[in-house]
């Protein structure tokens, strides 16, 4: 595990030659560059436990590799010998990280593989799961670089642009998300100033955002996620681009704790609050904000700072929500691979749709 | 210096048996409980300038008594000798934390004893330089209290009550100003649920206001600054109290950073927000918020989380503004020791200052 340069990898990868998942190791970020090249199931399975890869899309292209590298070791030529091993290896790979759903939308996505191809000779069905191992990977690389172009549209040269969280190339392939029209401005020297809030409980923007965008070359200033506004009102911020976890059919947007204050104060000031996301991320079957489960985490990352040193009396309680939902009358657009979605949200969703499914 | 009981002490105080400034040593709070007695003039210097002893009331308490020290050991029987020793002790103090506004205050409201007493033999100087260290002391415990008493005027039983920063009894003598309805309240068996903001990036909440009220028995829950909205749209705060480090004639006030966005939630949540100050805080010939400068400190408290490990990249800018300004119009109240403020704030002053002068 040598010293490597961030920007001649791509964040999740197929190593042809090694025949490994090739994953920059982010629990070593911003202090180390370092790449793993995992063969075995055990050791992918910690990578994911252990946060070593992150990021939903990046997560779901892991999945699609690893189970491919578990199903090129499986030896026999018995179809329900293959499929009882490949679904073990699915199913430990899926317990690695059980509420990712991206985890298991690709392992599901290989298994149809499988079962489409189950009349072929076992040779063949592994050929097949490489090639959609690979079509995973490649489709979220195109997905950011469309959502990066749109996203483009909306922003010109100079501006300043703030995010909060990693929604960044580190959370997927390539390009990110909400990162994504900063790269393609970036290659086309538009000269942004980023700003990139800190993001506490787990300082991914201090450690993540503020690496990615920097090591490509940008002009990166971090602040704590409490000065938002004040760089706001100072008028610092021309526009915002974040991320999202889950959005509802009317627009609400769940997305990295904090969030919905950077959108509050954006109304404020007047500056056009954008989300990045791919249409995978909205759910029309959730009618709003209200209908979104927020997850609590644990109280020590909140107290204990970067898990070393406890900055909080022992006997505090502690309010930790993974998520907060920016309400849609606070969102300018919604930044998808198929265009910019605007209010009213449902109505512009739909046309989406219509677009994806021609 | 052994550990102590916190609520056995004031945060600051003249310790008339050790002929001593009493503090509590704040830079080892939360871990442990330590008494400073001080009565080396180099060594009070010191804990001022190291923050042992911070909040703008405490600076100024503790330069009273200090400066009542330095004196006392001043052998010599004629005035002008006299005055000079003590202009040069003064001079000393004052160049501990030359922007604190309570501290030269406090060193000119001696000075102005010396004067006044200046006909009289040195140790009735003296003893009246001791009368006023004692009268600073005491009218900030009663202001404190008076704000206390005008806040909880605003709050039920059982409110969920949340603050910024530490505008607290470790800021001041006893009660503090944000804290004093709490403290009240707590007194009179409110059962009040109180969140405290961790407050990046010195985590004074964290640190100090969720120590300081955990120890008196409250409900003490702590949240990451960008988690505030959350809380409140959730239903868990029915009231926030916040101090102030100036406020303008229109009622604008110049707070601890991530303030603004505490009361831009506030206001989208409807829930009241309370600025909780003395009267010595509204700066009259100060017209608005934009005429307020705001200081940029020093990168590393961003980025070296609490001095300790880095967690930014090496190469990156930092947005570091100590305070913003909340503008008037976010603000329910504005709580002096006179009374409660209320909107339009410059006629609400002006009520108040006659109250005060009369």
């Amino acid at each position: 595990m040598q010293e490597k340069n961030f920007n001649d990898f791509v964040t999740v990868d197929l190593d042809e030659e090694k025949n490994a998942l090739a994953i920059i190791d982010q629990t070593k970020l911003p202090y180390a560059m370092e790449m793993l090249y995992l063969t075995d199931q055990k050791d992918i399975w910690e990578a994911i436990y252990h946060l070593k890869v992150r990021g939903a899309p990046a997560i779901g292209v892991s999945a699609g590799i690893a189970i491919y590298l578990a199903a090129r070791d499986i030896r026999t030529d018995d179809f329900e010998d293959f499929y009882a091993r490949f679904t073990e290896a699915k199913e430990y790979l899926n317990s690695s990280r059980p509420t990712a759903v991206n985890l298991s939308w690709a392992l599901n996505r290989q298994d149809g593989v499988v079962k489409a191809n189950k009349e072929k000779p076992i040779p063949e069905i592994v050929e097949a799961l490489h090639r959609e191992a690979i079509a995973i990977r490649d489709e979220d690389i195109a997905m950011c670089r469309a959502i990066g172009e749109n996203g483009l549209t909306l922003v010109k040269p100079g501006y300043g642009l703030l995010t909060h969280c990693n929604a960044g190339r580190l959370a997927a392939v390539k390009y990110g998300t909400a990162t994504a029209p900063m790269y393609l401005g970036h290659e086309r020297g538009y000269n942004f100033r980023i700003y990139s809030d800190e993001t506490r409980p787990l300082l991914q923007g201090a450690r993540l955002t503020c690496f990615e965008l920097s090591q490509a070359g940008m002009d990166v200033t971090v602040l704590c996620d409490n000065m938002s506004a004040s760089a706001m009102r100072q008028g610092l911020i021309d526009a915002i681009f974040v991320g999202a976890d889950r959005i509802a059919a009317n627009g609400d947007t769940a997305n990295k704790i904090g969030t919905s204050m950077v959108a509050l104060a954006a109304k404020r000031y007047g500056i056009p609050f954008y989300v990045c996301a791919p249409t995978s991320t909205i759910d029309m079957n959730t009618p709003a904000g209200a209908d979104i489960v927020i997850e609590q985490r644990k109280p020590e990352e909140v107290t204990e700072m970067w898990y070393e040193r406890r900055m909080a009396p022992e006997d505090i309680k502690v309010f930790n929500p993974a998520f907060d939902v920016t309400d849609a009358d606070l969102i300018s657009g919604i930044v998808t691979e198929y265009g910019v979605c605007k209010a009213p949200f449902k109505e512009s969703f739909e046309e989406i749709f219509r677009r994806k499914n021609q």
